[in-house]
């Protein structure tokens, strides 16, 4: 297969995690088996792009008889990576921080939070989900100890260079950025910036239209 | 003009806050001119592609010559309603709630914060942002006496449907929803569903896929 075979477009890869959130959910309700049509319904995509999509991956499907729920789960995890125990680290500890930290969603997914760092002296030492925050002075010494594939970040943003840094220089693969500044790093890095003010901005232009609509 | 002709793609919406806060980091850095090249360079977006996300929008650019950074900026903060001064409430003041009533960027995108609710005993009467959170037994109150136009919802997952259906019931025409249960309303409600792990299983998705390339 070539380079331009495998490529799977930005937006099927985003619709993955939608996926499985959904199937997720139909395995807990014990549903077993979904037609094209009804997994169209719920994710507002058309049963041909749900067909599209898969067939990136090989195809998961029986036409007519539908999907089996669990091995689509299944499938879906693997491609994902959900399966490989990925170890991630939170870099600062605040609201935000803290949160994610006790985000028991992360678990779910497979990912083992395995060290919650800060600089704050009030904070180091005390603990979060069960777990003793670490200082920021040790995060270097504990990178070279552990595998960690993926930094969290949530410091403040004149921190959140810095702190890229010393995790990607570490070896860690991937960064969950929730600073307005955008990282990027070379290809050997995956970044995803989260901009939680995003989502809001996209509702604002919602309101706007629908109130011009009344 | 038609319905067809104003309908403008949900991918081109997405980008519109990316958009606006790389202009806003440009006016930031005192630069008044950017070209559709120098723009679609940080975007990730093709220079085509720009000019054809504008065009919804009538055009902004005078090829050649560039985009007027603090034209472009203020144009696409009304487009997403930004000067609009959108009121919001937050419901739950657990870690996260709490970030995100902190989260300075709001304020900065023009959204005003106006209460924060919670039903705990020990966190109501507490400040956070210099905010006094109210109980959320008082909730239905205040919207009734208080135009609210988003509700941002960051309580446990067992209280996200009815929390939803007050702020709906009152008039409450958008909803930024960070539980895990998607919301889902008549087209009057706009609603945004954050999920956190998403962009957590996109990374995981790239890792795995850079270890295979190696």
């Amino acid at each position: 297969m070539n380079e331009s075979e495998k490529k799977v477009p930005a937006v099927v890869i985003k619709r993955l995690p939608r996926y499985y959130r959904y199937l997720s959910e139909l395995l807990n309700q014990g549903i077993t088996r979904i037609s094209s049509n009804a997994l169209s319904e719920k994710m507002n995509v058309t049963a041909s792009q749900i067909r599209q999509d898969f067939n990136y991956f090989g195809g998961f499907g029986q036409q007519g008889y539908g999907y089996n729920v669990e091995h689509l789960y299944s499938q879906i995890g693997d491609i994902l990576g959900l399966n490989d125990g990925d170890t991630m680290v939170i870099v600062g500890a605040g609201n935000l921080g803290t949160a994610l930290a006790n985000h028991d969603t992360f678990e779910k997914r497979g990912f083992r939070l395995i060290g919650v760092f800060d600089n704050d002296p009030k904070v180091i030492g005390t603990t979060v989900n069960g777990r003793e925050i670490m200082s920021t002075d040790a995060l270097e010494d504990f990178l070279e100890k552990n595998r960690v594939d993926i930094g969290v970040i949530t410091v403040p943003h004149t921190a959140v260079e810095e702190t890229a840094e010393k995790l990607v220089n570490s070896g860690v693969k991937g960064l969950l950025n929730f600073s307005y500044m955008e990282l990027k790093f070379d290809k050997d890095v995956a970044v995803e910036n989260v901009h939680l003010s995003d989502p809001l901005m996209t509702l604002s232009y919602r309101i706007k239209q629908s109130k011009n609509g009344e």
